[in-house]
């Protein structure tokens, strides 16, 4: 994904793939994903969805799932993982592992 | 991104989208960040990259990067969230945060 | 807390205080977190008191809970911070900071 | 804990205990996770100790690690479930499991 380097490219430029660990990337990672939970917390499940669908808190709701894309993608980079096929191949296999006829309706089980 | 669309269809085609309000997409990619944690959490830091380079545990953490990738996907398929359009404005956003001049080798700050 | 303590003996009768650096404990606490969030992710919101309630799955969110507690406490440990003093501090703060009066039936605002 | 009677005293006179189902409070925990973990994100492994043992920095280590442990009580009133109790209950269990004579120096499997 050109996306995944243009994250490689902003954190070069700016010199900073020094600090850029995995250990430390995941928590950031964990950092941007507080961030998204806290978005959620309060508000009651059946509301959540329409709550943040228009306004500044769709706008939030981009911000931190972007940030949390951004953070994964920097810790892919670190790892030299190409997220996007990584994720292509592990959809596959999940397609593999959960046939549709096999598991319609059925609540989805910890993957 | 297509993918996001893949995304999509899977849980669809699996009538797994009654599940997937935010909250319980958020609380699902806690658990798959919590896996990712744990590849790395005793790894002393200065090692994590390369024995996180080849071989079966190279593979561990790219199945865990893509399940992190693929609840980010479908929470933004349940808030009709395009993920990496948002992620766009959002790293152009950063670089006019943080232009190149200001920052060279200074520690991030929090975003 | 004398919990605390023992939790210090533990790790250090197994000789594993050498892994208990602040990043490392705080990336184990958050796989423990993960272990937690996926008990509840598809349950309905409204079930999940009284799904948690008794049984094997009373069991399991006593386990996980307690995970959290013990790597939290690790890391109280790492950084020298007794924990239940700090935290007897922080709620005597927000007691302070949300007088009763004023904050009755109000949704809690991020602390 | 008298603590955790403490912690549900506090949110029943503030009315807060209508918000505090599992799921919410799961995400309200995760996101004081994701505020502690990003202490320590840029931090090197090996000073993250020392850069937080005194001054401010101790004091946010301090709050942060308060707030975790706050909403992991709620959470285990809104279950009734006796956090202290059931942690003691699975470091005992800890104990049987990793004897000391078998693990001494080997780095901790997950639990």
């Amino acid at each position: 994904m050109p996306f995944q380097q243009d994250v490689r490219g902003f954190a070069a430029e700016r010199d900073w793939t020094q600090f850029h660990d995995p250990k430390s990337l995941v928590l950031a990672l964990v950092g941007e994903v507080g961030e998204l939970a806290e978005l959620f917390q309060w508000v009651p499940a059946d509301e959540a969805r329409r709550t943040y669908s228009s306004g500044p808190r769709r706008q939030r709701a981009e911000e931190e799932i972007s940030d949390v894309l951004i953070y994964l993608l920097a810790l892919g980079n670190s790892l030299d993982i190409d997220v996007l096929d990584a994720a292509t191949r592990k959809l596959a296999a999940a397609r593999d592992r959960f046939p549709v006829e096999s598991v319609d309706g059925v609540a989805p089980e910890k993957d």
